[in-house]
């Protein structure tokens, strides 16, 4: 089978029907190339730190994307032969060149998912590779990105300013203490690089680390956390902490959204008893629900934007998880409440200038019946874009058409990637804006919206509302 | 900035395909002048009945329409600067050309949302404008509108001929005199108004008014209602008192759809707690639930056919109701069963032909899982159209395409407008026209349909359904 | 009236967009003609088996078809005036001419439905009707079918192997001899007719014949079934039975999809209490849960595929079950809980290569929500495509566009017909082919996939995907 040449069609994921197609394309072409607004993510600041080239390609682009490696598992690959490191050092592929003829071997899966739009706009435009990976061309396509990753203009940095990015916001742990972000600051290179303050593994008091990453707290934050007062204090202090060091954002993920605040004096109880290893379920569910309205206050009072991520079941097979760890394709989402789980939160803060939230959900249930008409009226609250499984030319698509209606398009925030996977970053934001184009196109062909307006609107998605989203609030 | 044109293109919301647009035109054509019926709205009985002149432009397009306040409040404009009296009697803005131009100013926040779609109609159709809205223009449209409402050819009555309304239902309480129905009938106009019994503030026990609405009830039926014997007894004597009135319809909005009646005794055991103020909100949800279920047994044996309208917690932010009152954007749609919760009532009438309930939903998520299966087998039962939220051109269209494969369209009622803003009625009803015909256009390309057929069941929509699905039952 | 030809277009369902259309065109033309697999549905053996003539038209095309009959019960039509048996054998219409008539009458009812996309391809390819069903067509039509199925080309194995079936699967009860598919098997007739297993009658504790269904099963397993470890192995035993009369699968209808094991102990326990007429309802649900458990390991064991149908609540007017049986159009679905729910099941043989599930729904919402991100990484489990009131144009195309970005096309099951009306099967795949051909179609017009990719896949959808995913295991 001779090699299928691959080509970027100039006009994919844009509206088929030619009429709004032309639309489209003018649309696309005003805000193709804005810089990039990257204020969600999991890209390790150490990467533009120490900007060492990366691994091989398998590493690159395989091994740590748990879209790909999970598909192959769907369909009875092993992860060990995908290289994914086992928990306990047992034995796994090294051989990046046999997981990428895996990978290769495997593309078919890919069709029709987002993770192909992203793989071929990486191959393609990141590396320049010319054909589909197959079994034929996998060793030619390897030995390619091989080549490039091993150049200067491949290195992080280099790629950070070719991509564009305007500012990456990584996510950080609350005793970290951001020397990566500090030493970039310091650095000549002008890249801007933003902590995220995200503090789950402290307030779901039965992780089985808590106790120790609590400790960890106190000394980071030199105070006695041996109090509810000590560990409220603790944290505000690390906020700070990350304020200085450029955060604009802290970031929640939960498995509802619950909100409820406790009386203070069970809070304190409740702490106590978890200092003390003899916490329960509901209490810490209690507890953890009662911390989100907490750093909701935290929010208002020091302005950093609070962004929810709740409803993910997360290591749905236990045995994946023991052999192999979290992030392994096993997090499967959950309806969610937000309509009475939100509602303490809102009721304190939402219509309180100092405090802005962004809600998300991989619910798609709840974007017309809950969470539109919620961004709908409080001033607090923007919704944010569709995220995980549902960054993908469709959901995206389902998104607007739910919400744009009750929510208008001010009541949202800007296109985030949350990826890992540095390279894949120009490509999520390209799909974002060819289907936000797309979408907008069809209400300028509707009647419903004049060109210049639309256009405007674009611009406004993709680079004035997430720059208002996280602007700092007034504190 | 030069005031941009407000032109309304004639193929707005219909496809944009050419061949099916051209089909859909067709269609549009022949249901675009038929008569409104207006089956379920809150226009009060007054407004035509005193045909009055209509207050200032920011009084009748902005101050009353919580779509427009709430989506100003989102961004952080406070009800106040909008002119929404405070309950205590606090200072609000006064000056309607100041509310006018803050509105106009907004104008972009509508982009994408049906209260664009309405008000463009309304200020081209009714008003003549000929500019968009903005702050260069906001004098200029304040003063044209203003300059019609006081012309009486844009007083009530002659509005209400101009656009064609066959029937306004009003919806109305138990205990109402009708005294605004009887002085239209009385008089030498001949529109046709009609009341619509709404019961819900008696049902709900522990509404803080509730005993002194009962007493109220008790007093206009001329009724004892010390016992649940008697209570009922008004109930059934102001349903009758409503129909010599015209009313064709009661309505009813619940936080749930539960149906489930209660044994006798219980029934006035709970109402006799109700008025001794000692009933706990189970007793009172159950009573809900249970009176829900009794005023499908009066509309079985009165005819009046049931419009259930469940699945919204009103007032999310306490403080914003404590300082506004109701019905100011902060109501949140709700997960609803209608599976169990209908299934006591439609076990017992849902087959009996003196009965008719008429089911809304601003669940979307209900439409094609248990709305279109229970419309599709009930004869008692009719599926709602969207409603609040969904009567937007997305949601209505996402409408037909949930629930037709499934119940057809001679299960679903017609459309219903469901508002206070008058003069938004036409563009509210076009509106629907327009995705109906574009839906039914689509089942004619694709070779579901005939065109003639297409045409037919448009006009069965519009003017046959709603026609029947309103009528008087047997009784 | 002049009667309205009867005429199917040859791109019906397909895009309607001229360009997206000739691409669909290409694709469906690779799989309009290769073989049916029906790998689920509610066709009897005996009728291949006995090859005897079909009924008279009504009893061919609507008493039995329950699709039918709910959409005129749902506008006051009476079951019995249908010819509907009655359980206590009271009266119904049996002039079949008569219930044709109504059924033509009422023909605008299935209006946008597949009802009418079906029973035109059935009247018009199977039996050569061109003029549409109506009050003046319906004796001619009616004549015309009649005299059709009194020829013999029109027997059931004869429209079998026209059809091009390549295997038929029925739905058979555990006890069942499947002495009609031996008699297939032996005869010189080489069409393949398959059993499946379904249990739902012996794992349902509290159905009214429980205890006669498990003693029928202990009989015909030869095995003491006075205790769970004989009820246990009866049932090993006739899968076993059914394995050996060709079965591919299993299959298991349960109000949720909770698969919790029980302790050994308690279900031994519980069991006794169903023998001994004591069981609770609570722990009759327990029990059910725990043997979808135990029936995916004797799954895993022997190979057999299981197919899981949760999410329906029979049934729902108690009076129409009492007078006319199940099956009459009264099961409407509810919400199901798949994450949690399968949880057990899948944590215990997910990952095992000897297991394969196929999960089904008929609640869109759990589509991108739950049941493609489980598909998308269990390598055990397959998603079930669009079922019962799902298998309609739209709920189709819902379903590709909702999961196909999570899981891919490759963790999908064929579509299956799961009818019982014989004659409607190759309309109900060539239904679901075009729909897939379209929505290929727009992935290649949108630059997401080659054409050549398209046409792969949709072969693979139609034929590769369903003998694969119902392959016997490695036991």
């Amino acid at each position: 089978m001779p090699a299928r040449p691959l080509e970027l069609d100039d006009n994919r994921i844009l509206p088929t029907e030619p009429a709004v197609r032309a639309i489209a394309r003018e649309i696309f072409a005003a805000i193709r190339d804005l810089p990039l607004i990257s204020m969600h993510g999991h890209v390790e600041a150490s990467v533009l730190a120490d900007d060492a080239p990366f691994g091989d390609p398998a590493q690159l682009l395989v091994v740590p994307d748990h879209y790909v490696t999970r598909m192959f598992v769907s369909q009875g690959t092993r992860l060990e032969d995908l290289g994914v490191p086992r928990r306990d050092g047992g034995p796994v592929e090294t051989d990046g060149r046999e997981i990428w003829r895996r990978f290769c071997a495997g593309w078919r899966l890919f069709r029709g998912t987002p993770s192909r739009f992203w793989l071929e706009q990486e191959l393609h435009d990141v590396f320049g590779v010319q054909v589909h990976p197959s079994v034929e061309t996998a060793d030619a396509i390897y030995d390619r990105i091989a080549e490039c990753i091993a150049q200067p203009q491949f290195r992080p940095r280099a790629l950070f300013d070719r991509f564009g990015l305007e500012i990456l916001a990584t996510t950080d742990a609350p005793s970290s203490s951001l020397e990566a972000h500090a030493a970039i600051a310091a650095s000549d290179w002008d890249g801007r690089v933003v902590p995220t303050f995200r503090p789950d593994a402290l307030v779901h008091l039965r992780q089985p680390r808590w106790k120790q990453d609590v400790e960890e707290l106190g000394e980071v934050a030199g105070t006695d956390v041996a109090t509810y007062a000590g560990y409220l204090q603790a944290l505000e202090q690390r906020r700070e902490h990350f304020r200085r060091h450029g955060a604009l954002a802290t970031d929640h993920g939960h498995i509802c959204a619950d909100t409820t605040p406790l009386e203070r004096a069970d809070a304190e109880r409740i702490y106590a008893a978890a200092l003390a290893g003899t916490v329960d379920p509901v209490q810490a569910d209690a507890f953890a629900a009662h911390m989100l309205f907490e750093m909701a206050r935290m929010s208002r009072d020091d302005g950093l934007v609070m962004q929810i991520h709740p409803g993910v079941l997360r290591n749905h097979d236990p045995a994946v998880h023991e052999r192999f760890g979290p992030d392994k394709g096993f997090d499967i989402p959950l309806p969610v409440d937000f309509v009475r789980g939100l509602r303490p939160m809102l009721s304190a803060f939402g219509t309180d200038p100092g405090f802005r939230c962004v809600v998300f959900t991989i619910d798609e249930d709840s974007y017309s019946r809950e969470l539109a008409p919620l961004a709908g009226v409080y001033p607090a609250m923007r919704l944010g874009v569709p995220w995980w499984f549902l960054d993908s030319p469709l959901a995206m698509r389902r998104f607007r058409e739910a919400v744009t209606e009750t929510a208008g398009f001010y009541n949202t925030a800007g296109f985030v990637d949350d990826t890992r996977a540095f390279a894949s970053i120009p490509a999520r934001h390209e799909l974002a804006r060819r289907v936000d184009s797309g979408y907008l196109a069809q209400l300028v062909a509707n009647g419903q919206l004049g060109k210049e307006e639309a256009i405007e609107t674009a611009v406004d998605l993709t680079a004035t509302i997430p720059r208002q989203a996280y602007a700092p609030r007034a504190t």
